[in-house]
């Protein structure tokens, strides 16, 4: 196991607990003998226990910007009204991950394969067993969560009462596969690397600073460069921005966490729970559905996730309009927020 | 000098004849003692001397493509009307290039910097001192040769009668400066590239596969893949693609090549003729300009070439409508073609 990161931190992430599901056996044919969820709650459970939000988390991302942005009394996700849970996916850094399980069988590189079905299946677990919890008055995520949402969905209908997917598909596309692959790549070729048993994070720096510029090309759209976004973040030159944001929240990342990550974006698909029937998976989702794809995104673009969201009986497709793309999700735009918070609030008043 | 590289000859590209235009002084500051441009022609120039085009090329490709694809009796650049000349652009691998210059000086890494506006130079003197041309009834290139065409109509208004920019922008956008950097980084980060003193090109196969696969995710459209477009060019699978076509084009080309293009890339734009003004430069336009973006294309979206050929006088856009994207240049696609025949029919017929 490298040396601790200190990404991974209450510090740096804000408080969350650390909660067991137990024995998890995973579809790829793993298993985590003590998977841990990392949670973080705000608000209360109702007594009638029909009160709760779920969100799980992104690629590369912790509950912490959630907290940060989308969280608290002026947004929908209201905690003076919603118990609302974040559950960092599995692999995350603060979830049972590559850098911080002990089990010499599945640290590091020996980390097993998840899938977005994984997280998911430990997600109910948590919720139901630990929290008592058997609806949820609404799943809501980004990008990977979005992913995670979908397969909330389909797998959990009678739990599930809304869904809102925001920038992510419910069947990953043979393109962002392919995007994918160059993040891993990036990663993968730092000899550094060391096939994945690098003493610390920072031997991949090279590594992960061109991964940092890969995910800079798809994660902001070209409008958001050509018009100097960044410099509205405090960033005046391109490099400004590379130096200043993507580069070191790049390589503060630890590397095998984000290859967990990435293998599991790579393949996300609700299909596999219809034998590969997209139509028969998405036709099967009772929640009201809202898709959010954002205008300019790269990664998931609106037609795509448009096309998923026309097999759900139902659903509808709120184009949320940001010119930074992808990473709005970050919402470092001021007119991000209010969109979501708008689509959301009418969401959950029906 | 690395050893000889079988992409870079005619047996691979088709004839063409190396025509020395003499000592190259360069915007950069250096210098190529006898710069050599590699020239293929189609048809006869006439007596008013009034029937030539100029096709320069784009990144990683040679006249080739064009001779294969776009030059015959049956299309609008048609060698029983015209005298049709291909001029490879400066270290693409034919003219002098890192590859296959003797002079220890400048050979390999130590290849000078060259921009656009040398090409442009290089390729006016080439057409008056050669072939004793006053006027080009049409300069036609795609992607990098669409930035040495706008080059041309603003450098060469007197020259220039005519010009089809397809698939580029006068001034590269920063998105497209970080994306090519991406492809530079897949290249240096090769332990086997070794600075650029690699003894052969497949010492750097690793990241050349890897320039390959970023050049995938940005050169082909979401929806290419997702139609699985590839199946029609005979690849069924993603995986069938990287191995039957991306891969082994990247792979069999020269890194230091790819990186002299890749540099002067980045920095393509006609606004260093007018002190940073790009309306300035591109007001002095006289050409009849039609611009032809790609409907697809994520390099050069439509909305960047659009803002660049308005600041044209009387410039028109004509969308090529292509799922293919940006690599639709190639002409995989049957309904290419003829949208791009139509179009150079009408603006020569002018």
């Amino acid at each position: 196991m490298p040396e601790s990161n200190p990404t991974y931190t209450p510090e740096t992430q804000g408080p969350y607990d650390l909660i067991s599901i137990g024995r998890l056996e995973l579809e790829e044919g793993g298993v985590i003998e003590d998977c841990q969820l990392a949670v973080a709650t705000a608000g209360t459970l109702n007594d009638a226990r029909d009160n709760a939000i779920l969100i799980p988390t992104f690629y590369s991302g912790t509950h912490h910007t959630w907290f940060e942005s989308y969280i608290g009394p002026d947004h929908a996700l209201d905690p003076t009204r919603y118990f609302i849970i974040s559950v960092n996916q599995i692999g995350n850094g603060l979830s049972t991950s590559p850098n911080n399980v002990d089990d010499p069988a599945i640290t590091g590189p020996r980390f097993p394969r998840i899938r977005i079905g994984d997280d998911v299946i430990a997600q109910e677990r948590l919720i139901r067993e630990h929290f008592g919890i058997e609806k949820l008055a609404l799943v809501v995520g980004g990008s990977m969560g979005a992913q995670q949402v979908w397969e909330w969905a389909v797998r959990f209908p009678d739990t599930v009462l809304r869904a809102a997917p925001i920038a992510g598909t419910a069947q990953n596309t043979p393109h962002d596969f392919l995007f994918t692959q160059t993040l891993i790549d990036a990663i993968t070729s730092d000899p550094g690397f060391a096939g994945g048993e690098y003493a610390s994070h920072t031997d991949v720096a090279d590594g992960l600073r061109r991964h940092a510029r890969i995910l800079g090309t798809m994660g902001f759209s070209t409008e958001f460069f050509k018009t100097r976004f960044h410099a509205a973040m405090g960033m005046e030159t391109l490099q400004d921005f590379l130096d200043g944001f993507l580069e070191p929240y790049c390589t503060a990342l630890d590397p095998n966490s984000l290859l967990t990550m990435a293998w599991k974006w790579q393949r996300g698909d609700v299909a596999r729970n219809a034998d590969g029937d997209l139509a028969a998976a998405l036709g099967r989702v009772t929640a009201d559905l809202v898709a959010m794809p954002i205008s300019e995104d790269m990664f998931f673009p609106v037609r795509d996730v448009a096309a998923d969201a026309a097999l759900v009986p139902g659903a509808q497709v709120r184009v949320i309009d940001d010119i930074v793309g992808h990473m709005a999700l970050f919402a470092v735009n001021p007119t991000f927020m209010p969109q979501i918070d708008h689509a959301l609030r009418e969401l959950l008043a029906r």
